[in-house]
């Protein structure tokens, strides 16, 4: 089970990380249906401004959905809501960072979390917010 | 390519629609790498008030970005933000209908979208909004 | 970082828990290549002992490698050997506890690993050991 | 049907071989759930002794069992154990050569092998045994 209520801190952080594959934008346009051709039509992305194929911005926010689910506050959280501000395009092999923090215990159990996705140049490539309902004290 | 700004009107709409497969859920989590046991321990999850193994939200939040990128404004459009709120937890086997409409036309090519998921029994599961940089009239 | 060397306990445990879908087993043989019909035929399958298409043994036993790579001692292990007895069939739908338990601190940085999977029913479907070098102290 | 015990020869060997992908390390993480930095993580895995991301152990180790079960003595044979060593790191684009070998004709119809696996440069990557239950003769 995850951190209770009375267990988490605010300012507390945790975070996942992953390098994406080609393989993840290729099985994750499967699971969804978005072939859009900016994720897997190199040929007609290579023309776009980022000069490539890009990955989802959805499959990247997911990453801050790992953190909560795994982490902060972790197994047993209920995730009540999510807002994400896509700031910059995440493209195949770029190393992310989803960093979950702790910003304020709101009533009934319910937590506001800061969502921040880095790129691996410290660059913030989605930024948003959270509210979850924390696993309850025993 | 998409809808363009001057193309769109405001009331339109477009969905998408699947049934959630347990190899769905499976694989955005072997994407993602949430393991949450709520998402792939039946054993544990049907100890719960869900009765069984329910879908990430976010991979339900997905069709969303499926419709917006493949529908409407469809391809060529360029996503800025998502807001979701998780209203009820969606089952393997459920199937799923994502709904965006068009709100707002804002300015700078700036579109704002209703964007709602339902289930099979037309219960709201997630609803929201996003904002979208509609594809450019030429 | 995982564990260090110093800090794991004689009898220290950790486990993790996944129920076998169908997919697991497909995208098992999709990546090994080991398409026996045991475990993609069900036809042929089920006039077997077993009654149905099974997961292949190193899938199972991988799940032991999970434990240790994240879990016991965790991330900064480096995995030196596995033996694995498979005890009993794990069908499709079963759910899968590994366990691994601390048994001996060896020399030079190496522990020797008790690595038990169970089902449901809580029998053992695989034991064995493993000996890892932990995480090195700093 | 694989070779019966009363066809197996000692000494007799059989192979599988195949090139390790980015995409069959991820899809091993999807499915195992080992997330470790060492397999999913390149700008952490650069830093390592192994210079970039590592194929999971299992994930190699498995080739062992897709020649048994394939190949000698294939279809219809029981596994009942395997040890590995683990000597070598494999790489993503490492092309793998596992080998088996029958060692021993034991008892009761069990018969032991001898189960190598080969990077690309002939270097032993994982060495152990296994014992398998070989199809019956008729």
């Amino acid at each position: 089970m995850g951190k209770t209520y009375s267990q988490l801190i605010v300012g507390e952080k945790a975070h996942f990380e992953k390098t994406i594959a080609e393989s993840d934008v290729y099985m994750f346009a499967g699971i969804t249906g978005d072939f859009n051709w900016a994720h897997i039509n190199e040929e007609k992305a290579k023309t776009t401004k980022f000069g490539g194929r890009i990955a989802h911005g959805m499959l990247v926010s997911s990453f801050i959905s790992t953190t909560i689910g795994m982490e902060l506050p972790g197994p047993g959280t209920i995730y009540l809501s999510q807002s994400v501000n896509f700031k910059a395009p995440v493209r195949i092999g770029d190393t992310i960072k989803a960093e979950v923090e702790v910003l304020e215990k709101l009533e009934k159990g319910r937590v506001r979390l800061k969502t921040i996705c880095y790129n691996q140049r410290n660059e913030i490539v989605i930024e948003g917010e959270a509210v979850v309902l924390a696993p309850k004290d025993i």
